[in-house]
């Protein structure tokens, strides 16, 4: 069965004495594991949880966020796990909007279940804390440990298995409704591109509240190993990678950056690690090349995917990188790679008709992996999900062998006097320069052109840019009309809880949108 | 989409380069099969095939084979490759069971179509051959060139893509109807634990009839090659494997052990073949270690399954082999293995209530890759498939890391005296006699036990055994109630097309049944 039930019952018979969770606060088997989802299952029917209902969890990574996740998988009840880095109101929307009647909060987050917009849940809050505490709320595991196992709810693959809230970069956020079945089948669509072995040790770094955190779907399937990091800092990240025999590790872009430049980096044995799997937005290639040399004998693999697919859409493979690196041919790292076995990926026009190879269009995409919609949102999902296919908002072409190339998300592709310019091929051409060290390029309204290209750049440490220096850079690589002309530079972007550059807010702040 | 058009048409636009049929009638790229696989299309149009049909394809295996199948998954008709080794009734029960228009025959079994039982298809054969033949019907090659090729009319995953024939061990033949997603799943399902590269080339050995070449399936989603053989002979597989270049192969244990004795065995250069697998009967422990001492440098990996689910449901890894080589512990190596990922097995009592781990039951099952059911037949379907799963018929039981052990088809148990006795054990000690090269227990009726043991054992070359010797052997190695007091030596045992000993054969003339 395509349930994430299926997987948990299957791994605890095939390697219940296996390691399921090794964490500084504990090590569990699998069939230890088993046991304290089915209790924790009970404390959510006694919290008045019941199949098919929504509960929001509130908590930093860690083996308990994993448990209350499985908990609702194992009694047909739904998680919405919640960035609790958004503002009180946003929080509450989605609280609202998902209509959850319970709240689950980690102690480390008690400030933000105390405020005013969250105390309609102030009688229905499940307090998550490790140990004794001040507070008078029941203790999570004097709970669990009471709490017989209960008996699993859920038969159906089709049913709602997690709502995953999106949409921070673009406005209102939208709760994906992802199914048992799409859950499922993405840990199968990777576990073989990604070789994953049942003495692996996955390492939680991308929060659980995004879908990323779903790229540890294929690790319970084959029965290894799950660690966690409540907070990403990258000495943490490299000591936790030593001391809990890390194999595989999920980074954005941002942390793999910040990894690479910490002073410490060399002070960790890192011989456990095999795999360092990038995603979620784009990482120029010079700092490719960079992980590919400091992280000896790692492989390195990236993915592309929304919270709509589960989320991976195309690996690129380690062999291309390493070839690419061996070669000293780069060009194949700004690929995302080709499309997962079971996943149909075109490239298509406004009139949705396939474009030829290598020209440009909407990456439309279709397979056991795509959700079946968002709740509540009756005209996305009639936009998005058309014909049966997803229409991912985003531009890109494939080569001759498929690999899809992005271009842009399809809103933030700038036309100006008649012509298309993607962001993406103006930062390439801005990271190339070596005082910038991050590099955004959005349309702001221009009445001349219609819109006009606006570069917000973070120079390097040091670094004394103009103006004048950045346009005769451009002008060496890039075609006149794709040349910014206006610019800011700044000490810091807004960015999403993924290390996502927020282009909305860029387009607010310099374009008056 | 999980269908066989959704992995044609992906590894065209992925690999439609790269070599997908690797032949001595020549080669073809993933490009070049897609174009005559749809141009075979029209061709079954034109003989009025249309979207539901079945069509019985009467041939050897060979590329021809291969893309008659996939036509009939592209325009959405179902392929029903019929074993042409039967009798011409039989062959009349199945083209009739199945309603089959059309009759796609090669030339080398041109006899076969001529006799009388098939005169009713008489005018709805499609002929075969390579090149010119003296037959007066149109050549296969001419009329492939002038057709074009036609859309896909497959839309529904659920939709049947194959329809083959089993139970020919077992009296009346059924129809299993597999479905696209049958058929893909199990695909997703093997790929990771044999560990598929788009570089393999997978030799077809298995006949194309038998769901055991479903297991192609899988090389077919990574873009890799297929290579055939008409007929199977040990020097032919040999020097196939060297010429094309063979990576994988599936093998029964008859084809395993006869290679193993061919004296032509070191002639040939084997170093592109990395894996062996084998299936569909047990293997005695010692012809596996002698495979792994021959074979060396080649994994091996053994695999058990059933026409009804697509077919593997679990395979024992090259891990596994490798290990009970190297410490000389075979005992792991009677195990079938793991169920594979999104397979479900239990071990169940005549009540179908769960037995304890280790304890003897019916093994049954439920994954995306069991079969909807056989073809008009109400009543097995009740039987077979009930309250969500499939009901094999096989016996076993599973140790405490959920490995399968068989033990013996649920009707080939053998009730003597009140005790159940698996035919597989004793047949077990019957190998350890270096005097045996095949043995089959059988139960026979007996007045004062009900049921008698009867063996039934294929005498190596040279042996000269006497019942005494092989009822001490077996004193020193099982329970005296286990211990078949009556037996036949002969020259050659009755069996399936994949070299299956036919219990049912024997219990006729050795039970009178």
């Amino acid at each position: 069965m395509l349930t994430m039930v299926s997987a948990l019952e299957r791994v605890q018979r095939l390697y219940g004495a296996r390691p399921a969770i090794i964490d500084r606060e504990g090590n569990f088997t699998w069939s230890e594991f088993f046991d304290r989802v089915t209790r924790v299952a009970g404390v959510l029917r006694d919290l008045g949880i019941r199949q098919g209902d929504h509960y929001a969890i509130l908590c930093r990574n860690g083996f308990r966020h994993a448990e209350l996740i499985h908990a609702g998988y194992w009694m047909g009840a739904i998680p919405v796990p919640v960035n609790y880095r958004l503002a009180p109101p946003e929080i509450r929307f989605i609280l609202e909007d998902a209509n959850c009647t319970t709240l689950i909060v980690e102690d480390a987050l008690i400030g933000l279940a105390a405020t005013e917009e969250l105390s309609p849940w102030r009688d229905r809050i499940l307090y998550v804390a490790p140990g004794r505490t001040e507070v008078e709320w029941p203790q999570y595991e004097a709970l669990l440990a009471s709490t017989p196992p209960v008996d699993c709810h859920l038969s159906n693959e089709d049913d709602d298995a997690i709502l995953l809230y999106t949409g921070g970069t673009t406005g209102r956020s939208k709760g994906v409704r992802l199914s048992h079945k799409n859950v499922f089948s993405n840990g199968m669509q990777v576990m073989h591109p990604m070789g994953i072995r049942s003495d692996d040790v996955y390492f939680h770094l991308a929060p659980m509240f995004h879908s990323a955190d779903l790229l540890g779907t294929c690790f319970t399937q084959c029965g290894a190993a799950h660690s966690f990091l409540a907070q990403f800092t990258p000495a943490e990240a490299l000591s936790a990678i030593q001391d809990f025999g890390v194999t595989v590790a999920m980074m954005a872009p941002t942390m793999i950056i910040m990894t690479l430049q910490d002073k410490s980096f060399d002070k960790y044995d890192l011989s456990s690690f095999r795999l360092l799997f990038y995603g979620s937005s784009p990482m120029a290639v010079e700092w490719i090349r960079r992980a590919m040399e400091r992280f000896q004998g790692v492989d390195i693999q990236q993915g592309y995917g929304l919270t709509e697919t589960s989320p991976i859409l195309t690996p690129l493979d380690p062999a291309e990188h390493r070839e690419a690196l061996d070669t000293g041919e780069y060009g194949i790292l700004k690929s995302t790679g080709q499309p997962l076995v079971s996943i149909d990926l075109r490239i298509v026009d406004d009139g949705d008709q396939e474009v030829p190879t290598g020209e440009a269009g909407e990456v439309i995409v279709r397979g056991p992996n795509v959700a079946k919609g968002y709740l509540n949102r009756p005209e996305e999902n009639k936009r998005a999900f058309r014909d049966g296919w997803f229409h991912t908002g985003d531009v890109g072409s494939v080569d001759e062998n498929g690999n899809l190339y992005l271009l842009d998300r399809k809103k933030d592709m700038i036309i100006t006097g008649g012509e298309n310019v993607y962001s993406s091929e103006v930062e390439a051409a801005l990271y190339q320069h070596p005082g910038v060290n991050e590099a955004a390029v959005v349309g702001v309204p221009d009445e001349k052109y219609g819109e006009a290209l606006f570069a917000v750049i973070v120079p390097a440490p040091g670094a004394d840019l103009t103006e004048e220096q950045i346009i005769s850079h451009c002008r060496e690589r890039i075609g006149g009309y794709k040349i910014p002309r206006r610019m800011a530079f700044v000490q810091e972007m807004p960015k999403s809880a993924m290390g996502k550059i927020l282009k909305t807010e860029l387009r607010k702040i310099y374009g008056g949108e």
